[in-house]
């Protein structure tokens, strides 16, 4: 297939694609193809009205009253309910606040407490650093031991240590290699064993058509600013299963997650409902404008953008294959095995992003080798996905990564 | 003295602030004397042009590129450094991001590591609630107990069981009745009994001139949006005296705390300095508007600030004490006692909140019978104060404050 070949098979699967309109919902800056929407999504152009309106109107002028007339207090829950419906969750089961980080502190303090008589935590080598730091810290705490393995070992793992397993933590999808995880199967070994399960979301919701309560997950992280584009740090959510609603008994007994909050009781008494994984006053500001980001999703459903997704890599996978077949990808070919990022290894990895970035293709680097291209459904088109492989291609031929300093990377 | 002689002595009193004029900094919505800015400071002015710049241009327009070219990754400590000017703190000892309520669990969690040989920890049975849940928390993970008490009482307790003592946890000011405690003392007394000592300064920063590092307090936390001028959930803050930074070993071990972030080591290693109070992807829209807060600042001194303040709760106490001769004030009348708010104790206190807000005066409610009115000398003037006593007096006349419905309190 020619460089041709693969532009007009772009444009064909363009004019056919039901969600290409959104793009129009973005700020996009001009010369830019922004491969890094996995990282930190673009600006939904609502963004800048809801925002101001926060800052305006609601903070200058209706104050403290916003607390009341602009809902402020019970925004946790009710953007939870919003986010719920992009992950196949019923309503009353996600809460919004806090990092990633806090939310797996307390996702894993809970399920510590919830399997008194287990000991272990088992989870993935690979796993994003923070969900391995939190993860040691909250065993720790209960007296636990973590066990590291890869996902596809995790049936043997409890095939042999199962009595002892209280938790299993995974994530949805590998944010170094873009793999994603059999979660249904996961779940349900774990749950054979006794174990509880749960999901980080983080490179997952947003892009991929999520099923949380039909398979059993127990518990969910993720962050909102990556394929939610809910802006530069915008808090994270916590997904319980509703059947857990009860024994959901994190550290972090703030007084946002109390019964009666208002009652300003000296004595901690869990609220019910999912609104006990609250915790302290959230950052309004972050979270309101967060909005904007699910506004977008409105307009489609979570099907038609994972399809979308799988097009936009599928399609950047063959021309890689076309154009560079001594690339190797590390993201696998099977549509169901894999996110919505694709990653490829090189030893000038670092060399190829700064290449790329320089001519306009925003991706980003990940020690030690990999260049990591995130594709965002809602604002990339099939031609610039050909377009990444083409100018990769030319990084390549011109000799443009090599000799980079190795300067800080940026954030996941 | 008459309304007459109350409202010259006022007048004269503005003309001699010399930090008048940072009233004109904040938007203050016409016909509003603003009472809560202990709870939700004002928008200052600059807050707009902050969050338009951090959502269109950082966000909308750099995007990923902002973490390095705009400096997100390292807003948390540079920010730190300016409240530190504010509370009489070094720079490299503050950090923001996060709640309130997850500091405090920052600090409970490292403060029981750092003393294994010991077991309680003491605290006011008043703190706001908040300080009380995560106190109980992290006193219940590390086999410790909590002591409640006075923190007048806390040297007697001490001095029974100080050997027990690991650390003693105080507000500088009482959210409900706005007394300010001796904070000098009580962090002398915990030190002389081998206890480390931390102060919750929600109450106090921005409104009091602290000297954290020359009273040798060990920790602090305090929130941003009230007399910080935040904006609604703006971050909370951590301080951690340089000489416990090597052994602050918190349980929210974040991959935003780790020595080197990007090295993506599935180990965590606490980083140098105060960074190791990070935990994860900070809220930076709310975290940057923030800034504008800290701007007003930049014009001021802090003993100025201070002194303002203390002569606008002054007025307020002598006004008071000549109109509402009945009125039970809950603060104390001397300066050095309180901190910037005025409580008034009265049975039908929700029903004076509610019509004093009629009435264009701001205050809030606290349970069972406070009605609190804070006093943020950053941009209320000495009218302000007197013409709200004669308010309440007329409220009080003409039974304004009878049969009404209690409803949903506002936050603090």
């Amino acid at each position: 297939m020619s460089i041709d070949d693969l532009r007009g098979r772009a444009a064909d699967l363009d004019a056919a694609n039901p969600i290409a309109a959104l793009r129009d919902r973005f700020q996009l800056p001009d010369g830019i193809v922004y491969l890094t929407g996995n990282s930190l999504g673009p600006m939904p152009r609502g963004a800048r009205e809801i925002a101001r309106d926060v800052v305006e109107r609601q903070w200058g002028t209706d104050l403290i009253r916003s607390w009341n007339d602009n809902d402020w207090w019970d925004a946790p829950v009710r953007i939870g309910d919003r986010i719920a419906g992009l992950v196949g969750a019923a309503p009353g089961q996600i809460v919004v606040g806090d990092s990633t980080s806090v939310n797996l502190f307390k996702v894993f303090t809970a399920a510590v407490r919830m399997r008194p008589d287990r000991r272990l935590l088992v989870t993935d080598a690979a796993s994003f650093p923070t969900d391995l730091y939190i993860a040691e810290s909250a065993a720790d705490i209960g007296g636990w031991a973590v066990v590291r393995t890869s996902p596809p070992e995790i049936p043997a793992v409890l095939a042999e240590r199962g009595d002892d397993v209280g938790l299993v933590a995974v994530s949805s999808v590998d944010y170094r290699t873009g793999e994603a995880w059999d979660i249904t199967g996961i779940v349900r070994a774990a749950h054979e064993a006794g174990a509880l399960a749960s999901v980080d979301l983080c490179h997952s919701v947003g892009a991929m058509d999520l099923r949380l309560d039909a398979d059993d997950v127990d518990f969910a992280v993720g962050c909102t600013y990556k394929y939610l584009n809910g802006g530069p740090g915008s808090p994270a959510f916590v997904y319980v299963a509703e059947r857990h609603l009860d024994h959901f008994d994190h550290a972090l007994t703030g007084w946002h997650g109390h019964a009666e909050p208002f009652a300003m009781s000296g004595h901690y008494a869990a609220s019910a409902g999912i609104a006990r994984a609250r915790v302290g006053t959230p950052a309004l500001l972050s979270m309101l404008t967060l909005e904007a980001g699910l506004d977008v999703f409105e307009d489609t459903a979570m099907a038609d953008v994972r399809t979308a997704s799988l097009s936009l890599t599928g399609l950047f996978i063959d021309a890689v294959t076309v154009l560079l077949p001594e690339i190797e990808i590390v993201t696998p070919v099977e549509p169901a095995r894999r996110g919505s990022q694709v990653s490829i290894r090189h030893p000038e990895a670092f060399g190829i992003v700064a290449a790329l970035i320089e001519r306009g293709f925003l991706g980003d680097f990940r020690e030690p080798d990999i260049v990591r291209l995130g594709f965002g459904a809602l604002f990339l088109t099939h031609v610039d996905a050909v377009d990444t492989a083409i100018a990769l291609r030319a990084v390549l031929d011109a000799d443009e990564h090599r000799d980079r300093r190795h300067v800080r990377a940026t954030v996941t």
